[in-house]
């Protein structure tokens, strides 16, 4: 059986232990945090410690913490056996200061109050012993059907990309939502339409997809919802958006 | 039987023209269009004709031509009997020139060759008379269980906050997918990403739902990931968007 220690106490943290800890060819012993009250939701899942030193022997240390906390962390690892994984999309191999490194990285977002189905979540694997990978690729595989070896530099593209079809598109419903209530209208209207964007991309391309003034350069649209837009930095970001939509299409002509 | 003509061969005529063709209650009597190679995509669903002059009478015209033509083109149905309602997001009302103007709008993103579930497409109407909204309530109901009267102003910002969460949506989703093809990465390594970014604000609202560095005021992730963009359209719209997320947090503190 595959024995894991997870370090950290964030939400990429809770959900691994939350679906190590219910995975029945995984132990998973123990989650190590310096924060006593955070550590206490691990409890339902495991043995927990705020003690570095008294750290179980496992095979593979998950380390799900701040990306700037990665290194020293692992240094004060140095003693120990095992594979010492970050969880990082952005921190390179080379952070990780012990002599058996590697990562394991789910791209995915996570949110503490919302479970995630692990069996799709692409698992992103690098480790600098083969062994080590093939360990990884073990645990990986018991979690999800996607499981790939992805080295640091493209890792930090994957992480890239994956900022804007997340993070920044969650943002753009945030103010879909915010237009939406200053006029006493609800957000559920849009909810289908948000669904078809997605359910879109399936069937087509993001770039056959696109629809809109921006794409068909109508400039009066446009120019009425600059007017529309009260707040400076939302005109701004309208402004370089359909730029950048119109300068796509244009490549075309 | 609810009679309708539908003016325009455009996507959301195409879309229209397929729905109301296959329904029951409903009887499409004609589409007409100016351009007959276009009308040509119509022949499967009902008569077609590229003169006005020979336009059925109806119980419903619905203008789908693009915004700038509604004006024009209602001006020369004045002789008609019939309501006029034309199906566009950010055209007023009084912008058609006909004694029965009323609005239908699909507020969906359609493209030709997907299909659209028309059950769950909010349907904004409005109408100058009484009457006549009731007659397109009738006709949208046989569509789509999400009827809405929306007047002018708010159907332009519903609009406006459409083209935020599905245009600029579109494009994020875009240039994350140009960006796993720079490195060779495959897109398809996003999609349950993408998929979840969707699914989560069915539970929680969109500002709880956002993660990553701007939200988390992590200025080096920012600056790695300013230097990894080349285009620098792309840098400026990263700049943009991790300051309106960290503007939005700010605010709370």
């Amino acid at each position: 059986m595959l024995s894991v220690v997870i370090l950290g106490t964030g939400n990429v943290a809770f959900h691994l232990a939350e679906v190590l800890s219910s995975n029945n060819s995984v132990e998973l012993l123990q989650v190590y945090g310096r924060n006593k009250t955070k550590l206490q939701a691990f409890e339902p899942f495991c043995d927990t410690t705020d003690n570095l030193g008294k750290l179980a022997a496992a095979a593979i240390y998950l380390v799900a913490v701040s990306d700037g906390a990665i290194a020293a962390l692992t240094q004060q690892l140095a003693g120990l056996d095992g594979v010492v994984a970050h969880t990082s999309g952005a921190v390179s191999l080379e952070v990780i200061d012990h002599p058996r490194p590697g990562v394991f990285y789910p791209l995915q977002t996570f949110t503490r109050d919302k479970k995630i189905p692990f069996a799709e979540v692409p698992i992103c694997l690098e480790a600098r012993h083969p062994n080590d990978l093939r360990l990884l690729a073990q645990l990986a595989g018991k979690l999800s059907g996607a499981v790939h070896r992805i080295d640091s530099a493209q890792r930090r593209q994957l992480h890239l990309a994956a900022i804007w079809v997340n993070n920044f598109t969650n943002h753009l419903l945030y103010i879909g939502q915010q237009l939406c209530e200053e006029k006493g209208l609800s957000f559920s209207l849009l909810q289908p339409l948000i669904q078809e964007t997605v359910d879109k991309i399936q069937q087509l391309s993001p770039k056959e997809a696109q629809t809109g003034p921006a794409r068909r350069r109508d400039v009066q649209t446009i120019q009425t919802h600059l007017d529309m837009l009260e707040a400076p930095l939302q005109k701004k970001i309208y402004q370089l958006l359909s730029e950048s939509i119109k300068s796509t299409y244009e490549k075309e002509l």
